[in-house]
């Protein structure tokens, strides 16, 4: 055991001048959080070079005592990379080579701080699709997409973060390395440890690479937006659409009304390219790597059933890239106007598919009688159950008057979501901003089972301490 | 604590006559093991009704400190429902309804000792396909194929039995039921539980009941017994095939000719498809939900493009179902036909796809060198880099001095498919026949986790102790 001060200069040793910030400015980005509903406190980051370096600073940290906070791009939604004062964020930014790239098994072993957006771009290199997509791509890092399972826009048709790892490399919190980097489509040799890491937002090791899994790459596509009877039929529209075009649904995103006019509104020379207004859209996209599967005409006929069975109300399919680009910047705008229309309360919630219209139909009421006025922008994922069922504050009202009731808004929402099987967390994962979510919704048995692996794999809780798993005391209403 | 007499009784109280079974006729289909390599030693096998009666059984057993072997359809290829003696069997047999099927959120809800060929026509009959599928299908039980973590044939396309689940309800080994039952695509709310249990053979905890993920059903098929040039042209056949044909292929066999050969020679009214001999095949099929895809074509021009570039020397397309079904009989015919060459020594190995040809053709070469006139059976998912490396004896050997040295073909083979970054499992599991596999091949830091995960989840070692894990003292040669 060597003492916090002593551990430090160790960890400066192993990793030298370049692995060491702790400049005060230098630090900023570190200790900054997306939504500034927290601030880190940490006094150094570690950027070891290698695996191997990270191994030594995990191991340094461990002998001295000292808390770890894994970081990748800091652009988590929930407070997961945030330090602790007294504790070392240990950034795998420089651990971000592509180590192999092998297309006849379709796999891509990376380092766990390449940018998303690269790791994408070299699949397309190698003629394969890498299909985890989200908002900060540009920034965010592999290996924190992973510890979160990061979801987005392409989980319909791919799957989650951990769909699309066949192996990975931990170091553990005592400093060993787990070599998990197979390669394998099957391999049934004992425990799931993979599937332990991701999602465990670095309290239990330290992502360092991983083994992803690639595709086909997309050679064709159709797209459209498509006013439905409600949201009932939205769910209706993508069970058919998955049959009827050879399950080539690859994006399918629900907005209501609201948010259009919000993106019209504030977006200058976006259009609404149908003639009425509606209460309900989405989104939808069909891709295939075949150039011949006629998607577009699978569409066009998919959405002609449909409107006579009176399940979709209106469609327009793009006609060309530019008006396909055109539909998806309504969608994608939606995130960022809500901004605009003063507070907004958020949510990011999954119910069963067949559940969501149920779902946002009992959630509208509740809250609109809590608050008349109140905005309902709910879109979202709607092909995984996913809706970021937001609210946007009774034209006129305060803002912080608005704000401050978000944690009654949350358990409004999220009760509901709970009597339906749903989760109040789909995508965004637990981090800090949700432990009181965890307390209040999981199970005795599920929250005890979660604790029992956090001590078994780090009794001194010194990795990522205070995220993801309650031990107590934790309160929902931040 | 009781005493284990006293828990006997208990027991029966709680499942009642019609979920005991100690009369030894009636045991004796629960202590057979398929391959004949084992013999279960349990007195008593019970049965539960429900999730609740399965929790009481387990907490009865727990308190008494009896050991419990979990056992589904008793199919299992690696010894993993076998029965120490004084521990006691529970069998699901009994929770067999399917309590859910939801087709607009495209799952199921199932318990766990539903028969697999069952849950097939369920979804069927839902207009919808649920995709595992493997020889047992007609007797093994769903809780034991995700205990398991099952494989099967269409594992390329869907997946193995983890990534066909969303949700599962367990009896943890102190009696505790942990409600996992969620039929939500997205929930990113903590560890992941759900996959902890799958693949652990029953040693973590009993599955009552899972949500099944569906898909939809496939309306057109094409299917193709094709010669390629080599294995590694197999690999760039199945890659190609991926992109051209909309990434629809749902089956890649490779066999042989020696495969091929024996299941000519013994299986009354099969013939060759193909005019000339050829070294390696592989069976194709594509399969779409779409009716207009035309998958026919697309497999056409698949073959022509890849006979064009070397890769596939002929290939016969099925004409008709009738052919279709030809086809495959060829192929699965390859496990059974083994039996009449004498003994055969077997191997459930996999490799990164793009190494399956190096694998196969060193493995070959040094196990030809080791006993001249050893026949060389390689078949098997290729499409998921599982190779089924199996070696019929010489012809005129000896079969029990031959099959006396499958220990060291073993290690000779699982040494070479280890070099490889491969698995000596590739889908059968661990049981006990593959512990002393497990203690050589993995890592200290790998079976140090597991053992920490067993011991954090089983601390008394009771729910089916000697499988999966070893904890040291297990030898490799059975």
């Amino acid at each position: 055991m060597t003492t916090k001060v002593d551990a430090l200069g160790r960890i400066k040793a192993i990793v030298g001048e370049r692995g060491w910030v702790a400049d005060s400015a230098a630090l900023e980005p570190y200790l900054a959080e997306t939504r500034g509903l927290f601030r880190g406190a940490a006094a150094v980051v570690v950027r070891p070079g290698s695996t191997e370096e990270a191994a030594r600073v995990v191991r340094a940290c461990a002998d001295a005592g000292v808390a770890m906070v894994p970081q990748g791009g800091n652009t988590g939604l929930s407070g997961g990379a945030v330090s602790p004062a007294g504790s070392v964020i240990i950034s795998l930014a420089r651990l971000n080579r592509i180590r192999d790239v092998d297309p006849l098994t379709y796999t891509m072993t990376v380092e766990a701080g390449c940018i998303l957006a690269d790791l994408q771009a070299a699949a397309t290199q190698h003629d394969r699709l890498f299909p985890l997509s989200l908002a900060a791509e540009g920034s965010c890092q592999i290996g924190g997409n992973l510890a979160t399972n990061a979801g987005g826009t392409a989980v319909l048709r791919y799957g989650n973060a951990r769909d699309l790892v066949l192996g990975l490399e931990v170091v553990l919190p005592d400093g060993q390395v787990w070599d998990g980097l197979r390669r394998l489509r099957k391999d049934n040799t004992g425990y799931d440890l993979k599937n332990l890491f991701m999602g465990s937002e670095g309290t239990l090791g330290l992502i360092t690479a991983a083994v992803l899994k690639l595709f086909p790459r997309p050679l064709d596509s159709a797209t459209a937006l498509v006013a439905v009877r409600d949201v009932y039929a939205a769910a209706e529209l993508l069970a058919r659409a998955r049959g009827e075009t050879g399950d080539a649904v690859s994006t399918f995103e629900l907005m209501n009304r609201t948010c259009l006019d919000m993106v019209l509104k504030h977006v200058p020379g976006t259009v609404d390219p149908l003639a009425e207004r509606h209460a309900q859209y989405v989104l939808i996209q069909l891709t295939t790597p075949r150039t011949d599967a006629g998607l577009t005409s699978a569409l066009e006929d998919c959405l002609a059933r449909a409107a006579e069975a009176g399940i979709v109300r209106d469609a327009a399919i793009a006609q060309s890239d530019a008006q396909a680009k055109a539909f998806w910047r309504l969608r994608e705008a939606v995130s960022d106007v809500q901004k605009y229309e003063g507070g907004s309360i958020k949510h990011d919630v999954a119910v069963p598919i067949s559940r969501i219209s149920e779902f946002i139909d009992h959630a509208t009421r509740r809250v609109e009688a809590e608050l008349p006025g109140i905005r309902v922008c709910a879109f979202g994922h709607v092909g995984d159950g996913n809706v970021h069922f937001n609210l946007s504050q009774p034209i006129g009202m305060d803002t912080p008057a608005y704000l401050a009731q978000w944690g009654r808004f949350n358990q409004i929402v999220h009760d509901i979501a709970a009597d339906m099987d749903g989760s109040f967390s789909a995508e965004h994962g637990i981090g800090r901003l949700k432990l009181g979510e965890m307390m209040h919704y999981k199970s005795p048995v599920e929250l005890e089972l979660m604790r029992t692996l956090k001590r078994a794999l780090d009794p001194r809780n010194l990795m990522n301490p205070g995220k993801v798993v309650p031990f107590g005391g934790e309160t929902m209403h931040h």
